[in-house]
């Protein structure tokens, strides 16, 4: 089967690999349908840390080719999405609501969704059902579900985005603006987004933000005091990972306030006395996106909710090459990939 | 009046200060009937951080002495209690449980209350009065609330310390031995601290530890895995605030799981990447005790919770030095001073 493999830092090539195979009883085998190039893939694409030669891609939507014999929740035909984690479903860490930190769990970019079929450890913690065949418009949906859309989704709950909150996402990539939507959704009063690229303002303001800041650093720390009384916002999104845009984060949320983080963490510190004089709720790390993953189906085949359109460019899996330095190069804010 | 004053680290003295006045209208003055040396007064006794003479303590006990003309809760010849940070009791942070942050807060320890006499800011926002004047058993109790029985309560609140949780403390002091008694009394299932000392460990059980691990480190978080099926506790307290403390509390919390930080912070830092791994729930900071107080004070009371036994030494105000002393040795959990 063709699969896109990284060689080394900017060396992305589609190439001719062993069809994925059932290993395990719990392992299902999916026909990818959709795939796409994630944020935190660039890290490796940019040399952030050592690579070697690897199967890449850890979102996907697609249909159950054959499933070990121990699965039950899922059959040959289905069309199924899951998280970025595969996860048992039954550990104590799963039945909480973190099926992204199981204790069995095995990360897809481990398996390398960026391919025509795709292995599926514990495919019955892991899989979702669609309740029948998506039209391409729902594929996409569906796909950025996956991964940004339940990554937002978290960081937007894990900072109490709701009635009386305001909002404040620090990050305009895919999972920034899916973090804008889930605000929305859970019914914040206002929305706050940093960016100053005008294809992504256009699309928060889409998703329901109402004001986009173009600040950065200490000058977005102060005008969020300013729009908010001088206290900080009650909840506060960081989904992008540096060092600076933590700290931004940390001082952007008024003390009792909450802050989500989950930009995949690169040489940050935080400096203890700083945290424990802000006095606010953090929690964050690799999305749960299991546990949201029902609901947000229901929502995207209702209608109700478009998160596919952080997606402005689509390219056949041949092609991944392209669609990793159009991500770098910031000239599409998320690239879905077609086997 | 009699004050106590730190001179320089190591050299605590009681010395003749101007008797406190009203200084704001919304002040009060309380003659003071019981303060005591916190853990967190180490600190300056210990050379941690810069010392200039100043005045000491923040816990207090007393009674209303004057009030200013905007004060409308407490009358002079009320018994009160408050909390070691004055509170406005009014922004938006005060209203949303978090009275220590509130934007016009005045640490008590900058006014001083080892003394017979203390200016209380913002009385209406900090005091709360007493249902009828103590005994002395209640005043020790009510003495505890004061701080370190509403920053253990809080600790353990802030860790999701309830039913079907495991709780790991650490840190045997006065705070870390009030988060036991909180979490006891919050339901939880199970709850682990750590202790070396037989006295502390003997007042641990009386407060409702059901284990008591003499490990440090790496071997504490160890035998935290191996208490709860290799996952970690679902509830930690950190009670002391150095960098080892922290790194332990982190290590011991299982992922999805809650750590509630209330050590004073010295000299941490937390790796990002680490926490995002983690995937905790982080709250801390220094205690809203404020929230807590007239609960506390109601269960002091009616005689279900006794928090002062965690002082086991009483000296008079002059024999402040000798207090400083017993508490920096630990040969006291923690000291009473009565004017």
């Amino acid at each position: 089967m063709r699969a896109v493999k990284i060689f080394a830092p900017g060396d992305i090539r589609t190439v001719d690999v062993p069809r994925d195979q059932v290993e395990k009883p719990t392992d299902a085998v999916i026909r990818v349908q959709a795939a796409c190039v994630c944020g935190s893939d660039l890290w490796a694409y940019r040399g952030a840390h050592e690579v070697t030669e690897a199967r890449m891609g850890h979102e996907y939507v697609g249909v159950v080719e054959e499933v070990g014999a121990e699965v039950t929740t899922v059959s040959p035909g289905d069309w199924v999405v899951g998280s970025f984690v595969a996860s048992c479903g039954k550990c104590e860490i799963c039945l909480a609501g973190y099926p992204s930190s199981c204790i069995n769990r095995e990360f897809m970019g481990g398996v390398g969704t960026q391919a025509e079929y795709a292995r599926i450890p514990w495919a019955d913690g892991t899989l979702v059902r669609l309740p029948k065949p998506p039209t391409d418009d729902q594929m996409r949906h569906i796909l950025a579900a996956s991964d940004v859309l339940g990554t937002g989704w978290y960081a937007a709950d894990a900072a109490h985005a709701g009635p009386g909150h305001t909002v404040a996402v620090i990050g305009d990539g895919a999972v920034g603006l899916s973090a804008v939507l889930g605000a929305r959704v859970m019914g914040a009063d206002r929305i706050i987004i940093s960016s100053r690229n005008p294809e992504r303002q256009k699309l928060a303001l889409a998703f329901g933000a109402d004001e986009i800041f173009p600040e950065r650093g200490d000058d977005f720390v102060q005008r969020v005091k300013e729009a908010t009384g001088g206290y900080g916002a009650h909840s506060v999104v960081e989904a992008v990972g540096t060092h600076e845009s933590m700290q931004q984060a940390i001082r952007s949320t008024r003390r009792g306030g909450y802050l989500g983080f989950v930009g995949v963490s690169h040489d940050q510190t935080i400096d203890g006395s700083r945290l424990f004089a802000a006095q606010i709720h953090l929690e964050g790390g690799p999305a749960p996106v299991r546990r949201y993953l029902p609901d947000l189906v229901d929502r995207i085949y209702s209608g109700e909710i478009t998160p596919g359109d952080v997606f402005d460019l689509t390219l056949p899996l041949e092609r991944a090459d392209e669609a990793y330095a159009a991500m770098d190069q910031r000239s599409a804010i998320k690239v879905m990939l077609r086997p």
